[in-house]
């Protein structure tokens, strides 16, 4: 192949160097397909596709014949929410079944932190204090609740390894899938199924992509439908979440304690109060992440599938928003 | 029923208020056996059980009668290796299935403590820092297999989660089983089965029983088959593991990071180097517990079967020594 048929790509991001992160994934695909960074481009008309993390709001303006934006990740509300987006434009994401195992014993760790309260065994370690808890204080697996909300690649990953621990699942679904749910997990199914899933869990993961539909969705009502004293596991989208209506549902002991992974302004500044709160464990948005060498290669056969005329196997549904 | 023929036991412990911690859960058998203090017994002839957990030397010698000694919890070793436990008597232990899901998702937890350096987390926040890991650094769970020592009860369970995440496990058991692995499972059987395991795992946990076999396992020898950098979470006995074979294969980087919950001497004390360092985890043996209510049930039964001559249920095998 020469060089004046490779597909020509631009990386777009102001939140992560994607190059330095990238390129050495993408030398694979080197006579399929170049990446460059814009300042590199000398003709925009040449850029058929784009890869993207949280790219500015005209970072595809100068891009006429763009066809493609392409996500290094499962999330693409960065991409489909960008105003210069062009309508055409396929949006693909990455879809990594083992990204669901890291999310999966992310979940579970973060489960386990709740259920036992690790925090107490990390608190007293750092005095150098034998300091056992009453195990029997704690609701047995079996009658601990786990909710699930979004049932998809992460969400069934999770369901899987929360009731491999023993724990019950309850999994909010939009339609009742046509297969049974596997043994331990039950689902809720059309309306209200997400407020009937907050309100059997005494633990809650939310896995939901961010939509028009989900954005705010982990709100002051909602809250309301937890059982006093639930735990908290924020592992989507930090724009799912209304902050001040969470440390409310805090203060008032609905909810006990939270892990959050993703926030609406990320990095977390160092001044937000979420940080000095031990009822709160905060990660840098890092539950999951998918392979470099996965990405590129699935980057690679949705720009080759667009060259041809095809839509890309990984597109989502720009209407659904995810 | 009269007073007369209730069945007549003991509390025997140098470590724990037996009668604090489970005279409401042996309440719902009043009618069928009594357990007192030592203090309390005007007749030692009449006592034909006991309750144990770490017994004294001589805490069995009063008693004449007794024929069964009762563990409160699924470990036996400090019963059998008691000097005045009469030869004839029955040692029982707690079966609990749920005690397992306890287990598994303690033992799930450390393996993503090590696999995910979760430690790294829990420093940043204290600092309020957003610091992210090149998650692409770690091993795909895919390809990070967990060693299992004792394949027993807790064993099992620990397979389950921990495959559950998608982490190939490695049990070491003594003879091939008739059945097949379970999805994810790879046996080690026979000579030399232990250290093979050893071998195999970035990850290893210890759930054997403490036995005249299994006692000091984990030494220098068995650490260096171990791979470079690999993660150990002892979640046996102490008396499993030499604590300085171990503290030499932790400095020289053999083992990169550990979790104990378990020490030769417990509670740790408080000046004991292994607290300050940051590679080990350390929690007060607190990985598993069973219900107080099904423990005492257990006893019960095994109480009522000796009264009526017949071998209880829950009976261990003392010359296997579990
Ligand atoms: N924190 C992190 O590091 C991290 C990493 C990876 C992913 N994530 C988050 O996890 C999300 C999900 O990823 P995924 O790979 O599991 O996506 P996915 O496979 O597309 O699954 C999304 C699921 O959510 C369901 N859903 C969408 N809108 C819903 C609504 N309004 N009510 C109920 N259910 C709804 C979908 O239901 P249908 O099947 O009915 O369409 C689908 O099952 C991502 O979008 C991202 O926000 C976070
Ligand atoms: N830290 C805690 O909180 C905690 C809580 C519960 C238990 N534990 C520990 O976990 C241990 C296991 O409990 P469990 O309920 O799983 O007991 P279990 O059901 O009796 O299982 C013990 C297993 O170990 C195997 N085994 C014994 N000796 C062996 C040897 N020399 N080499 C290889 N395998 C050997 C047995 O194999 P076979 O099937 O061939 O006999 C059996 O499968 C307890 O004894 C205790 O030390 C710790």
């Amino acid at each position: 192949m020469t060089e004046q048929a490779r597909i020509e790509g631009v990386y777009l991001s102001t939140t992560l160097d994607l190059e330095k992160l990238f390129s050495p994934a993408f030398s694979a695909h080197a006579q399929t397909i170049r990446l460059r960074r814009p300042e590199e481009i000398e003709d925009p008309s040449a850029i058929s596709f784009a890869l993207c993390w949280n790219p500015a709001p005209q970072a595809f303006a100068p891009y006429p014949n763009l066809k493609l934006a392409s996500s290094i990740a499962a999330g693409v509300d960065s991409i489909i929410n960008c105003p210069s987006l062009p309508p055409e434009a396929y949006v693909t994401r990455v879809r990594d079944e083992s990204q669901g195992d890291l999310m999966a014993g992310f979940a579970a760790w973060h489960v386990i932190w709740h259920h036992r309260n690790m925090r107490h065994h990390i608190v007293h370690e750092a005095k150098h204090e034998w300091s056992r808890q009453w195990t029997r204080a704690f609701l047995p697996p079996g009658r601990c609740t786990v909710g699930v909300l979004g049932y998809g690649i992460m969400g069934r990953a999770i369901a899987r390894a929360v009731t491999a621990m023993g724990f019950p699942v309850v999994a909010a679904v939009r339609n009742e899938p046509d297969t049974p749910p596997p043994p331990g997990v039950r689902f809720e199914a059309g309306e209200g199924a997400i407020e009937r899933v907050a309100a059997a869990a005494r633990i809650l993961i939310n896995v939901l992509p961010l939509t028009p539909a989900t954005r705010g969705i982990l709100n002051a009502e909602f809250f309301q439908k937890m059982p006093h004293g639930a735990s908290l596991i924020q592992l989507g989208r930090g724009e799912h979440m209304i902050e001040a209506d969470f440390a409310a549902a805090l203060d008032s002991g609905r909810i006990a304690s939270a892990s959050l992974d993703v926030f609406a302004v990320e990095p977390l500044p160092p001044e937000h109060p979420f940080w000095a709160d031990e009822r709160i464990f905060i990660t840098p948005h890092q539950a999951s992440d998918s392979s470099s060498e996965l990405m590129a290669e699935q980057v690679m056969r949705a720009a080759s599938a667009i060259a041809a005329g095809k839509a890309p196997e990984t597109a989502v549904d720009k209407a659904k928003g995810y």
